[in-house]
């Protein structure tokens, strides 16, 4: 607690690591680009895998394990994902004390591995669908990293599913885009827009690519997840087919789709505040503290007596910490607490055990509450649930401030710089135009919305007809 | 179901593939000596996992996340652990498209790469004691390998924990074996061995190895976990102090153990039958499937309607199957299922319906028992119970049937043969007298009990005087 956090306004980017290494999150490795994730960096993760994992299951998928290497002849089956993803892999040339036949890429992706494997277990369209998730540390070689955004290496989920008909692999793509859509609102209380890539910036491979984008508090875009929709392209690549009903032989449609502990970093940047972290009460691994102060030892049986009580019976499904160290002081608790981003602070000192009440502090707004003993029980419950739903209002809000409508390019200069967001506009949608935009601003479309305003407009470079604004914005 | 499984008095080891591969628990991979672990055999990591990270909270560990890269120079760092690990490490010489400037090897277990971090976050005697535990995937280049028993890539958890004391490291170092017994016997039903490994069969870089050893149903043994007080070796190579109370500073003390997902071949080995997995009730993803049987419509709705009445009530806390398919016939069904090892079969047929009765079928002994309907919902629940609690006994009952007392160096390698085992026998406590019983017989001491017999004996090698019994086996 000895050092301060810098503020967002003063350098953002030095906030959100200070939030990391003084929380104890995370920190730097002495492998290049690689992170190691600390007990409370990992608490949030495994969150995110318990939630997502039982959603998956819920949704009829179970897990699986592929190996991390994967030959070098298998990367280059698929020509555009090869190109894509080979110059960023980590190359193992040797084993054993002796150099490999063939070299073996650390995956950086699974999807030649996994559809190597389909070939062998897809004979007949009784063996479909295929609906295999993995939870796997993958590897793809990058030069500027930011702790949980982009390292090296990170964890992740990757669903790997084969169907019969492209309708099912469609519907297998949206049906898991909305999954990433309802964890990241109703869990991790992050809005998120939701749409389709446009063609530079989809997977090296699909065939199109849907994706879930969160704006951070600085305003950049964070892509937050993605749904591939790989048509035959894998499938084609390791020669799959399967026997239909009506006993031809078809080639399977297939999907991918992933998120990583990128979102660890959406969620600290989405909520976080100059004094540490906060976390929606869903997301912490400890929803309350209570800090006992007392200054006589008369005074810190009392108190302790009525701090005991209280965590007994508090609420059903969540957790509960009581602070008693003795060697620091109520203050120093509150701060470090704090930085931890524990929703909820009950104080009790001497004159609220008289008075049988306490203090309850929100973590997200730092509000103070005054609560009889009595009602304490009810009020946390309560608190809790409005806590998760404010801090995806307040952030949605955010979003809505900084969206803008913008049909000139100059204008569209003037805001994507200052003061930044969101800007939806017309595109004709050539790769030039998008291509001009990212070179003269550094925007990028982050996705083509679904609920695309059907208004004809021109585009914002060229002048061409546009059938739909896109959503353009700086992104992570 | 169209391929037979190999009997285990034919071929043993043949039989445990075909468990494996007809089970479709795993699959063999493009990849030299690395295994798929299929949706089936993962679900059995999974319920490993789920335990074993419960139990290890219970007893204060948290998780967190090391690179899975480690720099050559590490490794060199403690001279014996590098002797032991790398010749069979799997090295990345290049990455991002350019040569390294230092080789990264694929981490083969974590201890170097977690103390270069234990030395940043360790100052003081209140930082300590670390409890770290990692799920991980790690690499050991094999040459034989054997699905899930022994694999280039494999799972696994590793604990890393640093402590002030000795003391405090050896009472974690017994604590953990004590979790890892706990979990064998009580939750996989394996009945296991504790002890101390000998000077040459303990990890590279410890002080000593604790482990569980268990026997297969072919006699042979098989080392199910490890856990090692490594005293101050990785301290020393990383330099790592920590200032006590009294202003003093001194070297930390480690500890490290893990279990891998062999456990899932241990399962198979232990306990399955000529028809193939039989699975303890707690360690099954389904604990019992229902059969209906019937041969006219009539039948079908009168049977499936006592069938639905009867899932919807069945159990607490375990998950029951319907089986209601209509292309496949009962007995179909019924191997198909044992293959799987689902511990209960309910069939419920047309007579049964009228005498409101039912048959259950136990997996393991295949016993039929028919039950009143009125009574089904208790025998289910005390069937697990037996269950469980008969598969520890019967594996316990072979393990003691094949356990012998041997004193005698002729009769020793007359019955390590055959009929195999575990031998108790004595053993002077030299390397020579070891490496000769392993030339000899291939057998190689499991461990050294505890509760090792304080008869004093001698050597059965070289007739020096020992201070008790050793346990010699053939080991996996």
């Amino acid at each position: 607690m000895a050092e301060r956090i810098t503020k967002r306004e003063t350098d953002y980017s030095k906030w959100y690591t200070d939030i990391i290494i003084q929380g104890k999150l995370a920190d730097y490795s002495p492998v290049k680009g690689c992170m190691v994730i600390r007990p409370t960096g990992y608490a949030l993760w495994e969150k995110i895998q318990k939630y997502l994992d039982d959603m998956f299951k819920e949704t009829g998928h179970v897990n699986a394990y592929f190996p991390l290497f994967i030959p070098e002849s298998f990367m280059e089956k698929e020509a555009e994902h090869v190109k894509g993803f080979s110059p960023e892999c980590a190359v193992v040339t040797h084993g054993g004390g002796a150099k490999l036949e063939e070299n073996l890429y650390v995956r950086p992706t699974s999807e030649t591995i996994i559809w190597s494997m389909y070939k062998k277990w897809i004979m007949s369209y009784r063996d479909l669908p295929i609906l295999i998730n993995q939870w796997a540390n993958v590897v793809r070689w990058e030069m500027r990293t930011r702790l949980f955004l982009r390292t090296t290496e990170f964890l992740w989920q990757e669903g790997h599913t084969a169907h019969a008909t492209y309708e099912e692999a469609e519907e297998e793509t949206l049906k898991i885009l909305e999954v990433y859509r309802k964890f990241a609102e109703d869990y991790m209380a992050i809005p998120v827009l939701i749409g389709k890539k446009s063609e530079s910036e989809k997977f090296a491979g699909a065939k199109h690519t849907y994706c879930i984008e969160a704006m951070m508090q600085d305003k950049k875009a964070l892509q937050s997840g993605t749904s591939h929709n790989l048509g035959q392209n894998f499938a084609k690549a390791f020669d799959v087919k399967f026997q239909d009903k009506d006993g031809s032989r078809k080639l399977v449609w297939a999907t991918s789709w992933g998120v990583s502990t990128r979102l660890v970093g959406a969620l600290i940047m989405v909520h976080s505040d100059d004094n540490g972290l906060v976390l929606p009460p869903k997301m912490a691994t400890n929803q309350i503290v209570i800090i006992p102060i007392w200054k006589s030892d008369d005074q810190k049986e009392k108190v302790l007596n009525l701090a005991d009580n209280i965590k007994k019976d508090l609420c059903q499904d969540c957790s509960v910490i009581l602070d008693d160290r003795d060697q620091y002081k109520p203050g120093y608790k509150y701060s470090e607490w704090e930085l931890q981003g524990i929703p909820l602070r009950i104080e009790i000192g001497p004159r609220d055990v008289e008075n049988n009440q306490v203090v309850i502090v929100r973590r997200d707004t730092r509000e103070k509450i005054f609560v009889p003993v009595i009602e304490l029980r009810n009020k946390i419950n309560n608190l809790l649930v409005v806590m998760q739903k404010e801090m995806l209002d307040k952030a949605k809000a955010m979003r809505e401030e900084f969206t803008f409508m913008i049909n000139d390019y100059n204008e569209f200069k003037k805001v994507i710089d200052e003061p930044g967001g969101f800007l939806y506009s017309h595109w004709c949608g050539s790769v030039e135009c998008e291509r001009k935009v990212k070179d003269d601003t550094k925007a990028t479309i982050r996705l083509i919305p679904f609920e695309k305003k059907k208004e004809k407009g021109t585009c914002l470079v060229c002048g061409e007809k546009s059938e739909g604004r896109v959503v353009f914005g700086k992104a992570y």
